[in-house]
């Protein structure tokens, strides 16, 4: 199958290309680049030094014959999008391709500002590219289990069936996000129904939970295929977070009381969703929903892990309560719904000691080159 | 109270920028011109020949010796906005600054992308110009009722109490929009919740019902005070548009089988229930959402009243069936309540046979200025 993997360069979109490849795919990458230049911006970095797009793919073809082409240049911009969709003819559109951090959205007016139109205008420029140019291409959308926020009632995929005043009906899931960048995925969903339901598109929406981890099969074939791991404060995500300060013997930086409750899964699982999704595609009209993560854990265990396998390691980390920098509901009750992907055959790599055992190893090898300066949260709201 | 109109220029608020100020509020409008502009753009007009602004405001002060200052700008540009804030310090902000026409919205790519950047960004803009100088101020947005779009079930006011496998939440009402303008609100309301949420900023989000009607008491005080008429298929609102079709002898363009059940109001209840808003405020954090309409109607019955009241002014108005240019359910449930401003004290203008009467008489004396091929609809979705 022909697909491109827009955002092909970026921690989850880089592993999924190759997954396809390697599934025997016809995969095409596009990027701004636009996710290293935020390092630039932030003065952080990949602590895993990761190779141009351009030395990857080639290290990719030389270890396996297979080839990647690359198409460099922004959604925002309709006259690329449309050349490429023109040479590329693809048959699934993985859209990656957005800002995908809280807390750089909520840098200012202006990160909100761009977060909010970079992720909505460059999702409706792929509604509208499908529309012209490849009408049957299904959309294999990220989205964020962060859009449904912490209801006090289960998490359902996407639909909600609600009987009110003795009569019923299956609506929209209500949202209730929790920064301006999981708001632009909010918008994003509702640009992508109405597309469903007016032009007659296949969109499946992957309300995706927090990703952990770092290499899958094929980014550990060659050092110069690994993926690059975030450790700031603005793009790491918890867990890797946690084992690099544990590296580094940083307090564990776990914020409020730690009980936030949020779904996870491995990069492993990424992939294989993703596949999963593009080999069994939504039908046209139909805009299908799933809850990719595997399993839930608050913070606070997720920190207390680390510090166990840390210990067995010889590192000392300590768990460090800060004042949590963000308003959110900090005990709440947190069940969703994971099934869909499970019934179309995902097989979840779970949490194990050796999971993090492993993460940890990688992170110890790389762990002069973290910048301590980015550990610590500086953006609150 | 200082309030300041965004989008005081337009068809719903120029006549709420009158009624505050005659009212005894301190009142500025706000206004980039855009709807001017846009009927340049579809060589269109209004059907009653408006002054300028500057013209408008002169005139007001002349004759009732009430002062309204002008902004000339727009919201998307912050540091205008700044300027205005600290100009004015408002206690309201009451914002009708947007794209309002879901056939704009459909035109192309270009109009989606323009309207939902339009509307999202100078809403971003308000809430952030609003926390930083003046985070006391009271928004008042102007939604719609089309954010619900038509569920099988009774359409509250902004949430819904679920109870879903034995648990319960109060939780934002579910939003299925029907165009690139209609989502562009939902995504302003979602912003907006997160706002109060997260900043304790007060907003009231007025989900506006289709207005009809031209004049209120303070229009009529002098011809150079008149209100805009849309009766193009991209910015005329169903009865009005019928009522000027009536007059140009043109058949009353009813769309697909005219089942289609809306909420509606007069322009005189909008101007009150901006009073009523303005003058109970949110309180602070709270996200306050009121359906700001008076009665519901079938496009078909309002075209078979219009008839009526045609021909006994002597016009044979013919109902004109066309294939509905949009893709929209036309058989379907609707029942939305709207007690909470009418528990303020909203005492609704009912359209009685005067009213579409008075509405008509206005129309016919204005009728030569009607431009023929803006009436039938040239865009579909």
């Amino acid at each position: 199958m022909k697909i491109l993997v827009a955002g092909g360069d970026g921690f989850c979109g880089w592993p999924t290309a190759l997954y396809l490849s390697n599934q025997g795919h016809d995969v095409a990458i596009l990027d701004s680049q636009a996710r290293r230049t935020w390092d630039d911006e932030l003065k952080s970095n990949s602590l895993t030094p990761i190779e141009s797009l351009e030395n990857r793919v080639a290290i990719w073809k030389k270890i396996t014959g297979k080839n990647i082409d690359i198409y460099k240049g922004d959604l925002t911009s309709y006259d690329f999008l449309r050349e490429v969709m023109k040479q590329t003819k693809p048959e699934a559109f993985v859209h990656f391709a957005e800002q995908r951090s809280a807390p750089y959205s909520m840098i200012d007016r202006e990160h909100a500002v761009f977060t909010q139109t970079n992720n909505v205008v460059g999702t409706l420029n792929v509604i509208y590219a499908i529309r012209e140019m490849a009408p049957d291409c299904h959309l294999i959308k990220l989205g964020t289990m962060g859009e449904y926020g912490q209801p006090n009632i289960d998490i359902e995929e996407g639909y909600l069936r609600v009987e009110h005043n003795g009569r019923e009906d299956v609506l929209p899931y209500p949202k209730q996000p929790g920064s301006m960048y999981h708001l632009s995925k909010v918008h994003d969903s509702h640009n992508l129904m109405f597309a469903c339901k007016t032009w007659g598109l296949r969109v499946t929406d992957l309300n995706q939970g927090i990703v952990y981890g770092l290499h899958t099969e094929e980014t550990m074939m060659d050092p110069g295929l690994v993926n690059r791991l975030d450790y700031d404060a603005v793009f790491g995500t918890a867990l890797n977070r946690f084992l690099i300060q544990a590296a580094i013997g940083h307090d564990l930086t776990v914020y409020g009381s730690g009980k936030q409750t949020r779904a996870f899964l491995n990069i492993a699982d990424t992939v294989r969703c993703i596949q999963i999704a593009a080999e069994e595609p939504a039908d046209q009209g139909e805009f299908r929903v799933f809850n990719q993560f595997t399993e839930d854990f608050s913070v606070l265990d997720l920190a207390e892990r680390v510090q166990n396998i840390a210990k067995e390691e010889g590192l000392q980390a300590e768990i460090g309560r800060l004042n949590n920098p963000r308003v959110e509901k900090e005990d709440h009750y947190y069940k969703a719904i994971n099934t869909n992907l499970i019934d179309l055959g995902l097989e979840p790599h779970l949490l194990t000691d050796d999971v993090l055992r492993n993460i940890l190893k990688t992170v110890i090898k790389h762990k002069d080159r973290v910048i301590k300066e980015n550990v610590m949260p500086q953006i609150t709201w």
